[in-house]
């Protein structure tokens, strides 16, 4: 039998170690638990920005070098959308036009009464994708941010300030009364593997966390459990999570994802570079592996998730 | 002293109409109150098709050959929306990319707390137009139609259905609670001259008469009322009021316009085409004015505006 994988998953490094998985594993055998923490309405449309990454990346449809949004995307809707610009228009958060009918559709099922989990099954289906996409809750949860120009929500955070601004404090509104979305805690319990993915230790996987129950399972399922690093060398490869773990007492490192994950992982998968820091690893009583994580080449993706299952099997390559 | 000027008015006809009429008068003595209850929420976004009609039309944006929306439009969301078509995506109502940049923002206001009056004054400003435009009410009305196919919202039953089924009534939900918007009111009882724009009776100037105080107020005001007949020769310009007033048990004609129309007007402009009903009308109480009304030879509106400013002072052209 093929191992049944869950991935708990943010947004552009989950994507991409999850299109990696898919090259080596059956589509069907596969669940994401994807953040909503960064969920936000623009213009009264629902936008779900991790759902879309892991969406639009698995479906070779992502713009590789933007990151985000579809690849072949036109702006007209923005571009027209400055003429009310000095009449309270909201600028500073791009949707293209094939996206927004992404936005539009989710905004008028969710009206109709659907759930975010109806829809979600919905969009991978149209996208044409194999793997089971859950997001984390189908309540409304929002991941705010206290920073040195006041409270912010996440995507006026990261886009609005290009995440140039210091944080000290991070909490999840809404997160104490939400639940796991249908089938997401019978996942993770009957995972024969369970990976959490390189997001952001703090705002993407998070919020994954403080759903009250998921955080439980996870220490349920310690031994099956592993997480890729989403720091490499003490730096984020993109984003903001080295400097926010810092500014938030963690340590930009292996060793400070380690400790964060340690309660509920058995296994840190690490990058060549930091080799010398594995050590620091076992030290908070994890199981290390070392292989080259940095996913922007063909293949670093498939080979990561082969180690990857191989440590929630037990064989742990050093 | 110019005239001051009121327009009770649709959307394609009563666009026209105002186009014409600022053509020959300057626009900060013309308001514009415009029927809402064709207002729907698509996708979550709040459309004003009339607002927007009378807006694109006098700033020369619209798409005149479609008769709605933005010329030069390009249509991509609405394109990649098909891609949901399977999944409960709403494909029936088109909207294009530049024209979505209206909604989305006017959505984002409203959410954000301003009402239906402040946006459109905002909209009419950011398109550059000298002329007031005020929604009939700020309250949610919504125009149903009972129809051979069930009860129909009105964008259901014009663009859904092509205003191709039988209808057996009319009513405008909310209306009774519905307040005029501000502005409303007080630009009827002062204005010098006001015209009922040639727009479908029942349904589109048939909304806004039905706002409590809004048609007392016209009544008020007859003698300086005027209205131009959407009916020539027994048939409509376009769009389905000829139908829908025998459906509703009135004459497709002048003098069945009349009827509707005699307790608050004083002067019906008619077409060149129904001359030989003039009589028809008189007989009804109203005096009569004969000109060319059909707006689509370039200058006809102007003359048009300038007919209906002469009987609204009681120079009736006949």
């Amino acid at each position: 039998m093929p191992p049944v994988i869950v991935a708990i998953a943010g947004g552009v490094g989950a994507a991409r170690f999850l299109r990696g998985l898919l090259e080596i594993v059956d589509a069907g055998n596969v669940t994401a638990i994807v953040n909503t923490g960064d969920d936000t309405v623009f213009h009264g449309l629902h936008v779900s920005p991790d759902i879309d990454t892991v969406v639009y990346t698995t479906a070779a449809a992502i713009d590789a070098d933007r990151g985000w949004g579809l690849a072949g995307e036109t702006w007209t809707a923005m571009e027209s959308l400055q003429r009310y610009a000095d009449h309270g228009a909201l600028t500073w958060f791009n949707l293209g036009d094939r996206d927004l009918a992404t936005h539009l559709w989710r905004t008028g099922r969710l009206r109709d009464g659907a759930s975010l989990s109806e829809v979600t099954d919905q969009l991978r289906h149209a996208w044409g994708l194999g793997f089971r996409v859950l997001p984390m809750t189908d309540d409304p949860v929002a991941t705010m941010l206290n920073t040195a120009t006041g409270k912010l929500g996440f995507q006026e955070y990261f886009v609005g300030h290009h995440h140039d601004v210091a944080v000290s404090g991070v909490h999840f509104e809404g997160v104490l009364s939400s639940r796991p979305a249908p089938g997401v805690i019978e996942a993770i319990m009957s995972a024969d593997a369970i990976v959490v993915c390189p997001s952001n230790p703090l705002v993407s996987i998070g919020p994954v966390l403080a759903v009250p129950g998921i955080r439980e399972a996870l220490v349920a399922r310690r031994d099956v459990c592993v997480a890729v690093s989403p720091i490499v060398d003490g730096a984020a490869l993109k984003g903001p999570a080295d400097r926010m773990l810092r500014e938030l007492g963690h340590e930009s490192s292996v060793a400070g994802v380690a400790r964060l994950y340690a309660p509920f992982i058995s296994t840190l998968v690490i990058d060549e570079a930091d080799r010398m820091r594995a050590d620091e690893v076992r030290a908070v009583g994890l199981k290390v592996a070392i292989t080259d994580t940095i996913m922007s080449k063909p293949g670093v993706g498939a080979s990561l998730a082969r180690v990857v299952l191989q440590a929630a099997s037990g064989k742990v390559p050093v």
